[in-house]
């Protein structure tokens, strides 16, 4: 079925295909991804656009001599097919299966892990150090999209490397977007380079810009003359971007023609200092279904690849989100949501239609997004920063500085909260409640089920003391009974003996569910405030029970059960408490439920290790 | 003495001076900073440089209708003398006294509270955000310097504003320099700019320039044609840089003539959108010692005015630090050192004049030094990361991320770890274990003096399993005696009975003093691996205790105290532990003494504390 795909399992094969069969193979790849993903899932329309991008780099440079960074990660699908993992496509983001990002550990073709956007300059610059200092030669090369440009570390390496001059590649990946609709100014200047008259047609005064460029001496240009029959090349004016800031400019060029993508890459393969292939990609390419619609299949579940993917309209915690805010901004103007670069993601679209006006998304900036939310704050206004967990690391200092010091009454809405599945290592939650609970002013929260994580939206707008973090899971929003529907006092959902679970978020169904399987009664607790906690009323309620089990989907270290650890020490009180949630070590993809049984955070496992505590 | 000085008790009589009075008034800000500085230290040098400057934004603006906001914010104090708080000065940087940054409690002139680099833009858009959706109208003005503009979240601000065209005001001080020699390609673009033909000489194109800039509408083309003939104005090519992302640029201007200053500013008043007035100024103006040598004026110590700073010589642990990096980097070729625009202050000045091919200052840039340092760690060198403790926080989740996920063998060298003294809240290294010792893979030691300070140098450039951060305080190095100095394990310094402190860092210097005057024999035991834990031996000797109190210059919450907690609980073993150390509260400005009695954390204190856990 796929006769060229088949036949390659190494690189070097490509090398031995002509340039028809090449177009072939970019067919068959295409094909593959469809048939794959859709038994599988995964990121689908970035690495249909791709195809020609990764054949080139492969065809021109030398892996794994040559390093390739993929910025964020979840495109290198075709690169991991052209590397010898097409046999494996079938495992792809399941539990010990193929990654959906480059892992070192899967093969000696990938270099660097990525998962979180705009690392993979900084990645790439630290590499050729290293082979400078060792004085190996071989190239490295950077392959960032548009959106991931956003991000300010990506800048930050720019910035370093343009008066370095460090012998570094980047590919500008522009495909007009990121996971959401790009922003920004740099958006805003590409878009110019894309719809500048340079575009395709090919400028005379090309041999002399060439030459006042700092890193291109004279072999590039007679290089550029042997090719220039060959092929359209371009110097355009608006690459004074990157000029200006130090790097050699070249394109854009058609990144689906894979003439244009070779013979550009050996022209940047000899640019001696750092330079910037500007390739202009379609997402989805090849694939009408993704072509119309490239970000509902950013990340797919499965489908039927012939009548393509029905929309979801799956209630999840995202979507509860949006609708309440939706709610709230509706009697109270004060309210405004952020986001960055993920509108859909977190439940945000509707709202943007609605409130177009007071709906900021900043592209993807969550330093920005905290501090620009502390500045509304500290205005009077109520921002709703949207981000997701894993995200919402990168601004930990802005979260400590900006709105800690300052008391600004933002709300942290932590989408993702938790284990999130097959995106693995890169993309789990599982660090929040520890990168926040040690911060003074700082409260957070977390809903057992839908309703009260509306009921925490609507108690956050109001609120004005300081900021608030509100952390919920990824997946299908559920409703579950309640002892206290309005309050974020801990709730004593059912009365036991001896043992005490004591649950937050999603894990509150967990212990219900095992307190109603368990052989003796049991009682279950949904602390929905982490921090501050509520002292007395959860003093209260332990006071008779003979030991606690804390259970949180995050790590134990700086977790939920610690933050009661602190509480009940701060009492003088001594009680046996136990902790239930992630050891020391980061937990590797899969689907949900295999990934707690894993852990011990099913119900059988929580049943196990009731009973081995109940035995001491 | 002051004559003009002591009539300003509000930004409002500025306006009523001449200009020959102003001039007069710059000359006694200098000479009132100097001698104020003099006595209290601060930060001395940025503030004559902006003399002229701040004067202008507060002829031109109406604070505190108008509001500025200080990048970093140690330039602030002519700002403060101008908004009523000369009487004050005697006190900066005291404890309860004058803030050496901007404070929303200290004055309704201060919006922002900064500290750390290049959150003012976002700060300033936040607030602009606020001020439209309210129907208000005034302006918004970030005062950013050309170092703090290497930050990625002040790119990340800048993109965004050249997309969402909010008016903000954006005054770039470019003074040559940040704290360390500048690098990048911003500084390049920026040097071209200061050295264009254009600048100081008015050129024929300006109008036409001015009219197809974004922005800018006619009536500013009209104002200018009626300013034509008394001031200098000048839209350079080079300022493309900022044009091309978006933003109306205006200069360069001198930064030290008044009269341009405030024209320029009126011009940017008028601009209706994001515009940013290049100023040049001086690092030190006015006085010969700090013009000669601003990086030694840029933070001092009491000196005297007349002669100045000597060279203080000081043994502290950055020359520790650095001095043996050099003694390491002798014999391993592996070893490389990259600083975040801290050169000096971590003590790595020397090893960059030693090995400036080893050397990489990034500018201010935490996130590209960190996740460089791992592409570096990587491909088999030795980087060694020195930052201060309070800004590796903009860098945590490339230490998850990039670090601790592909165990890269990068050392964090977390300068200033614990409390710093006068620069108060923003600036103290309290959170540094609570933010890492909840990450797999990582290591974290803290030297209880500078021997230990070198082994744990020596020891880490030969550890290849994963990370290692070791932090250690500001001030002076010292020793101690040891009793297992090529050690990594607990130490068990002085035997005692019933009580044993366990600390780490200089607070064990403090524990054994706490021992040698307390009335009965306690124990000291010097924690300085805190993560992982060595269990066995630490079990070993905690075992003839009755009780523990952990000691640490650190906030408690997921600090080191509680890391022994977590040990002691996964072995099931139950001990009265207690924690002395920072509280859940922001710890303010002072000096060190001072602070540490604030908070009990010094020998009279602890004993205290001592006293009441040992009678119940």
């Amino acid at each position: 079925m796929f006769k060229y795909l088949g036949e390659i399992s190494d690189p070097k094969d490509l090398k031995k295909l002509s340039s028809e069969e090449l177009t072939v193979l970019a067919y068959e790849i295409r094909n593959f991804l469809i048939q794959s993903v859709s038994k599988t899932g995964g990121h689908l329309a970035s690495n249909l656009g791709v195809v020609e991008l990764t054949i080139a780099l492969h065809i021109v440079f030398n892996s794994p001599k040559d390093k390739f960074i993929w910025d964020v990660g979840h495109q290198a699908y075709v690169h991991k097919l052209l590397t010898g993992r097409m046999a494996e496509f079938d495992t792809l983001r399941q539990y010990k299966g193929l990654s959906g990002f480059p892992k070192r550990h899967e093969s000696e073709h990938d270099h660097f892990d990525t998962g979180h956007s705009s690392t993979s300059i900084s990645g790439a610059i630290g590499m050729a150090i290293a082979r400078d200092l060792k004085g190996e030669k071989h190239d490295v090369i950077s392959i960032i999209g548009d959106g991931a440009l956003t991000g300010g570390m990506a800048f930050e390496a720019i910035n370093y490397l343009g008066h370095s001059k460090h012998n570094v590649k980047i590919i500008l990946n522009d495909n007009e977007m990121s996971i959401s609709q790009n922003v920004g100014g740099m958006s805003i200047a590409l878009n110019g380079l894309r719809t500048s008259e340079n575009y395709n047609k090919l400028k005379g005064t090309t041999k002399s810009k060439l030459m006042r460029l700092p890193s291109l001496g004279k072999p590039i240009v007679s290089l550029i003359s042997k090719l220039k029959d060959s092929f359209k090349y371009f110097v355009v004016d608006g690459g004074v971007f990157f000029e200006e800031i130090g790097l050699t400019y070249i394109g854009p060029i058609n990144g689906h023609d894979l003439n244009s993508l070779t013979k550009h890459m050996e022209m940047m393969k000899q640019v001696d200092g750092p330079v910037l292939l500007h390739v202009i990609t379609q997402k989805g390419k090849g694939y009408k279904f993704a072509e119309d619609a490239p970000n509902k299949y950013h990340s797919v579940g499965k489908f039927d690849p012939f009548t393509a993917l029905g929309s979801s309209g799956k209630l999840d915690f995202s979507k509860v989100f949006g609708d309440t805010l939706i709610e709230i901004a509706n009697d109270n103007p004060k309210v405004v949501a952020i986001s960055a670069a993920m509108l859909e993601g977190t439940g945000l679209s509707e709202f943007s239609k609605m409130y177009p006006n007071r709906t900021f998304d900043v592209a993807i900036a969550e330093q920005h997004a905290v501090t620009m939310a502390a500045g509304i704050a500290l205005q009077g206004l109520k921002p709703f920063v949207a981000l997701y967990s894993t995200f919402l690391q990168r601004a930990y200092d802005q979260v400590v500085h900006d709105v800690c010091i300052q008391k600004a009454p933002i709300v942290l809405c932590i989408d993702r909260a938790g284990m999130v599945g097959n995106d693995g290592e890169t993309h789990h939650g599982i660090f929040d409640i520890s990168f926040l609970s040690h911060l003074p002013n700082m409260t957070i929260l977390s809903p057992k089920d839908s309703e009260e994580l509306k009921f925490m939206l609507r108690y956050a707008a109001e609120y004005t003391e300081g900021p608030i973090a509100i952390r919920y899971p990824r997946g299908g929003a559920f409703k579950l009974e309640s002892t206290l529907p309005e309050s974020l006092l801990p709730e004593h959902l059912v009365v036991g003996e001896k043992t005490l679970l004591i649950a937050t978020g999603k894990m509150v169904k967990t212990a219900l569910e095992v307190a109603a399987n368990y052989y003796q009664p049991i009682g279950v607790v949904n602390l929905r405030k982490i921090k501050p906690i509520d002292e007395r009323e959860l003093l209260e309620i332990s006071a008779s029970y003979e030991r606690i089990i804390t259970l949180e989907d995050h790590t134990i270290a700086g977790g939920m059960g610690e933050c009661i650890d602190r509480m009940f020490k701060k009492n003088h009180i001594d009680k046996a408490i136990y902790h239930l949630g992630i050891r020391d070590e980061f937990v590797e993809q899969g689907d949900m439920e295999e990934l707690l049984a894993s852990i011990g955070l099913d119900v059988t496992g929580i049943e196990m290790f009731i009973r081995e505590v109940e035995n001491g």
